[in-house]
């Protein structure tokens, strides 16, 4: 039994932790969390293979699969760079490759990882302009095009929108904001963070003329943190190749070098690289990509309309802009999510999402994406039903049940077209 | 994807599902049956370790863990025999090591597992006599005494009786039987089969002085199937050493002379032993064998909930003899189990378990036995409750919402205590 | 650290291994007996996956592929049966599925494994004549020959032979076996057992016409212990249709039932059919069956190379006969092997194979067989000769670097072919 | 079987190596590159857990209990910072931390690894002063003494060196280039750079006062790459605090307010920490960390009686700088090393440490560091002595017969030892 149980408030000791980490109690951990996700056992097994020479002729073979497999994920046909590095790592790399010390960057605040980012940049040294928000909606074209516009010397050297904001659960349209940017016949760079919607929702790279998109491992990719990405254009390489931010690690040219024949510069996590190969399998081959956003646009569906039978209020305000990836619940003013979440992990075994930044203890997050089905799902959401319960939080029942009924009709329909089909 | 997927009722050709085999759609399957169960990473990481020599000293301390830890499972002071074999093998190694060429033995027809066992017995040469039962209810201790007080003789060598009856969710009471076996006076050996409640329901091999207690790894132990167990008691040992089965493979005598110092008198199933001794650690240090079996007996009662909310009828009549593993529905008249669990299978991912025997079609199971914990079995029940809708089987909603409330009162409950003993 | 080291002639005690049971020195281990056979990391991690309903689609699929893998590997178009099972299990099926009690069969003493499968013949009722040998040498034809022409009233119901007797390291010719029987114009059933050499050394069910032929998992095919098999003849299912024997686990009629649609009659050891699956898919498909049995006979060359440049003597006197998959080496007189084992354990973490029986102590086994490639077995003769060495055994160095030689000419060899055919 | 066998000098393509790539010949590939190394299967499996919340109180105790054991390995009782990154990045933290752009750092040529982290000092705008070597020699202490007495200014702000240079096989004497700083009484940081030999050669940060050291994991700490770590010194911690290179991603200061409670800023890779905490059980609690050195030690020294008796020569000419955890060879003059190399790979499925920088196609490695022992150090060099056999190679035979008097007098010494203390 884990030493959390049923000592709910008191912070864990080392040593009872300790003995434990490798302990579960009964069942599965529901790991309902926006990332890390559930990792399947195929990539989880992938990864426990023996770490090969990553100078030999398998590995060549292998870098040149991942890395393809990466640009069909981005939906580009430019290079993609892997990092063995978390996410925030890979939002250095796009802001160091591009810009000189001192550059101005226009930032949209969408929440907490958009404000992370552009804290990032000051500290990078770099000059952020960061357009206000109210963390419920996502970033506005308008205003940035005005902004654009206003910027008639055009110092404004990038854009900056997280399109997937994972303490919100809020989608901004980056094609729509690709619009403004050309509408404002502006030359800035344009960089999107698609760290919690690659592989989970709809993105395209170069559809959208994206010129640094920054992706991340452990959400849609289903694989473990450690592994970031950085999607690039022909006019990111030549803001790269004019650079002046001092850099080392985060280098695109050497990367670009080794990559052509699938090796890296330095000594690339083999391992997770393994997994990469496995997930990219999945998605791409598979189950089909636009598959696998219909699946979490349907398990995004469900869960509103569950949120919504309980009363509560989705953090999201803009039906356009909901996430397919997460869902961000509002709690009843005058109770904490903190107690909540504590009550659903010591009774229940899930790890749900915490408010994070100006929202904390006002908004938890529930995480439907990466590896998941119809069955995991109601289970995640009986969770939260039966949490607000047990801390007293005021709602009304019946989440579960609006959530079969949407998922029950989209298998009708799912059923009808096979048979019509067939 | 998986070829069954979409194409409901035509058979798989081999083709389609050998390249899927080792594919699964978005998230974990649900293997819902009443065994093998869902086998925790833990055990499946255990086994997935390097096998050593069999006879090397390693060996010899792992054989002895886990023959000692297999004795605190059965409750018991006597041996417990490990065949790497399937249960059935274990059936057929409690007949042979006591029994005669055409010795005559009472069973209790209690379901389908029964019926084969009864049917083995034959196949080996003895004479089985079989109280007839209408599968709805476990093993009569009434019609046992009776028919061992007519038995003045003592021509009955055995009394065979199915603890927990897999194809109906009837659970024996075996002190009962116990207690009519001692109160008709008669010397027969007494053979309990614990397949599906060994780890599950409260089991005491010593306290009702069983015999032979036959039980396999796939169920409440929580391993891949391959590992099947004889506890015996002196009893039994000493009609082993008068029988005149022909066997060697299932003998005792070498079993036990070997076991002495940990080791087997053939190759044993090196890989499993190491499973096992993981399940033997999770269910007898960690987590408790009581508390496990609590955690049985809330799951059964809130999946009957369930059941009766949904104004379905319970295979198993005897409130008292409900098992705790499984639980086994009738299907309305003129519904058939086949095409609800196929439809089950196909939308949701989720294995149940058929109607056996003489209820084929007309019964569904569900099993909620080993590693598993409340939102796993929320989202089992919801993936009933869909599939009942999808099927067009008469019922009403609310099955799953009936569970969300007996699992929140248990919790708070527990919760009240916790703070009371704070 | 492992409690063996360092203590050498002390018995372990429970407490001391039973905490290192997972716990390894550096290093891997060298599992150098001749089966269980060091399991490659494909295979574990194949095992390692989540077990499927064992009556669902996905079952049937791999039901039938790795039934149609095992028929490609003994060489036969005839059915091969599955048992959850070790070796043994499968020599009891060979017997009770075709004979009566009391039935006479012709047994050929080639070592302690034809021993044990003679005393199990006894015990299970019937009575067998074994043809004495020396344990040097394999079956001899032509004493079959004469017992089965002796044999006017055939009598003998069957012949059974162990292709490689893993005691002795003698392989017996099986072919050589069935032309003396023809030549006897005799009735008998013919039995083979390739525990040890099934996936190492060349084996022909159809063209040798064996009726039954017994096979083991954990020893050229990979895995761990814990499946075996019994490829079939016609005339062995004609002798099964009329056998008396009593059985029921190991009965061939509903297995082969069960069988055609890929399932089997009780639950089957579904984990270790994966990993089966991914063994017949390395061996059959990867490397080739027969480039398999020219890697052992290699291996085998190399260290019969090696025992003959330490001056000792090999226990298999007739060359024709020499076994590819395991050497088994005279100890010069006056030296103990079991006492050489254990340094070699101790000092180098190598398991070898004792002596067994008659030649207990006089005897020891180098196994070379299963997943194994040039550099371990140089490291595995390191381990001899160093052991040699520390036991004080009377040797001439040299054995790892003739062995060296071998292995270099056969590389050149090779390489010189590779080019002429470039 | 690997494309790249049987067709040596082709170009593999990604056609056929990608279906190859989780496909092994058979036996287990040698990977006696130096790093990464040889991961153990107690920590792949350790590693093939569920990825669990980052931000839940398990994860705490996790963080926790490898900070505190990295504290050990380091041998400081200051804080160790651990990055989800390669070793590189860990190069690029030790520098952005500490240093202000434009100052002047001195470093020691002593291979290509110090080549590459003094290139990285110039690319972040750092002025770095290159003591010249012939990479045959660790740093010489009396060159930096010298270099730091000239800079009557103080201007030189670090003094960086690599303590076990992985491309030459030196290890430098970090105490003693301690001793000159301090006779030079100059105030400049000290860097240590222990990528290669942390876990496997004796290092004491505290004792020696370093200021930063920089380690990875994928060496001696035998697990996959990806993790890097930076051991601090009050001393680092204070010039970081004034340091004005931009930094966030490498930012001690975060790291170490999270790393208090066991959580970090960012998303750490958490599953490698799994490994990371079984890497330092079996390190520091199992075998003994002085324990651990002297082993590799002994591998050194046979490896080295190895070289000698092949007749060729070491890279390093220093005896008291010869690495433990890697021996570099010398080919003979007109030999290249990436032929033998490519044939060793192709013949016996080794991988070798190619010559790097200067001394490509003229030197070749041997790693015998991690996870290792005896008999698969004895396979390793009879690859290597077999592969200069093939290759035409001048060369002496008897090298593995060297190594074997060496590995066996060791043994018996140990042997004497344990039996005169017991």
């Amino acid at each position: 039994m884990l030493a959390h149980r049923g000592a709910p408030f008191a912070p864990p000791s080392v040593t009872d932790l300790a003995s434990v980490l490798m302990t579960s109690p009964a069942g599965r951990h529901f790991l309902q969390i926006p990332g890390p996700t559930n990792v399947p056992e195929r990539i989880l097994r992938a990864i426990d293979r023996a770490t090969i020479d990553h100078r030999g002729p398998q590995f060549g073979a292998l870098g040149r699969e991942v890395l393809a497999g990466m640009q069909a994920l981005f939906k580009t046909r430019s290079p993609v760079v892997i990092y063995p590095a978390s996410g925030t790592g890979a939002w250095e790399a796009a802001l160091v490759n591009t810009l000189d010390p001192g550059d101005r960057v226009l930032m949209a605040e969408t929440g907490q990882f958009a404000t992370l980012w552009k804290n990032m940049a000051a500290r990078l040294g770099l000059q952020p302009e960061f357009i206000a928000g109210d963390w419920r909606r996502g970033a506005d074209p308008g205003a940035i095009e005005a902004a654009l516009i206003a910027d008639t010397a055009h110092a404004i050297r990038a854009v900056c929108v997280v399109h997937n904001e994972t303490s919100t659960g809020v989608t901004s349209r980056i094609g729509a904001v690709r619009a403004a940017i050309d509408r404002a016949r502006h030359p800035a760079l344009f960089m999107a963070d698609t760290i919690s919607s690659l592989g989970s929702i709809d993105y395209r790279h170069d559809e959208w003329e994206v010129d640094v998109t920054v992706g991340g491992s452990q959400k849609g990719l289903m694989l473990p943190p450690g592994l970031s990405f950085n999607a690039l254009s022909d006019k990111a390489l030549a803001a790269a190749r004019r650079s002046k931010m001092p850099k080392s690690y985060w280098a695109w040219e050497e990367m670009l070098a080794s990559n052509k024949s699938g090796y890296f510069p330095y000594t690339p996590a083999t391992n997770l690289l393994y997994g990469l190969r496995e997930a990219l399998t999945m998605l791409l081959e598979e189950q089909g990509l636009e598959q696998v956003f219909r699946r979490h646009d349907r398990h995004a569906d469900a869960t509103r309309k569950a949120v919504r039978a309980w009363g509560l209020e989705l953090q999201c305000l803009e039906p356009a802009e909901f996430s397919s990836s997460l869902t961000a619940v509002r709690m009843p003013s005058g109770h904490s999510e903190v107690r909540f979440r504590q009550i659903v992990l010591e009774r229940f075994d899930m790890s749900l999402g915490s408010g994070l930044g100006k929202i904390a203890d006002k908004v938890f997050r529930i995480g439907h994406l990466g590896d998941f089905n119809d069955l995991s799902l109601l289970g995640t959401l009986a969770g939260v039903e039966m949490g607000l319960e047990l801390a007293g939080v005021p709602h009304s029942k019946g989440g579960v049940a609006a959530a079969m009924s949407a998922l029950t009709a989209v298998a009708t329909v799912a059923s009808a077209e096979v048979r019509s089909a067939a």
